[in-house]
């Protein structure tokens, strides 16, 4: 196996674990493996996205009630390319309660994450989330 | 200026000689760096992507209807991760008709790019354009 596919490896299970703890309301492991420095585009607004750890942290909350209420997270393909030092991945999720994913069964949740090796570790800088607009 | 800024300024300047091109509606200048293998997350369906350049390439016809009929499609913030040999960018543009953008002007489409040095030259392999949900 390559260096480049043992990092792909190691991603692609960072972000699997990662869901899991979404999953799971577990909000240091959603946190674990991300900057402090983070950018996310969230679903929701602000339409200028999330800057910093904090931001990212506080944004969970709502989605932790969804969960709770329900919600299911579930990646349905995940791809990762890992170079170096730099990474993206791009994945496709089920993601809403029971009934939305019954009435809207081929609806995604579209997933890209960029990661930096900091410090010898894959880091998470960046997340895009969306759904396709309809 | 490190081989790391060296490569964040030429994909800067990829990405905008690209916005360029859509605002021109020429599509060459969309596709010259682009691989065959791109996989997009539009901001319409499909659900699961646009998978193939092919597609990518035939995607543009109904946003160049748009550009025509007056849209704007302008960068307002762009931050790019260059590795060695993998990269991915993040974007904020206002896009949309005078109308639209009047209405509704802190909107943004974000973008999220990901790309792969292939045979010494940086080649965009995932697009992720976005408006967040409201």
């Amino acid at each position: 196996m390559s260096s480049n596919q043992s990092d792909e490896r190691t991603i692609a299970t960072l972000i699997e674990r990662w869901a899991t703890a979404v999953r799971g309301q577990e909000l240091d492991g959603v946190l674990t493996d991300h900057a402090e420095d983070i950018v996310m585009f969230d679903v929701p607004p602000p339409t200028d996205g999330i800057q910093g750890i904090a931001a990212y942290r506080d944004s969970w909350a709502p989605f932790f009630e969804h969960q709770r209420a329900g919600g299911i997270f579930e990646i349905v393909s995940l791809d990762v390319t890992a170079g170096v030092d730099v990474a993206f991945a791009h994945a496709l999720l089920r993601c809403g309660t029971a009934d939305e994913l019954a009435a809207d069964p081929d609806n995604r949740l579209r997933l890209t994450v960029g990661l930096e090796k900091r410090g010898g570790r894959w880091t998470v800088v960046h997340e895009h989330h969306s759904y396709p607009l309809r």
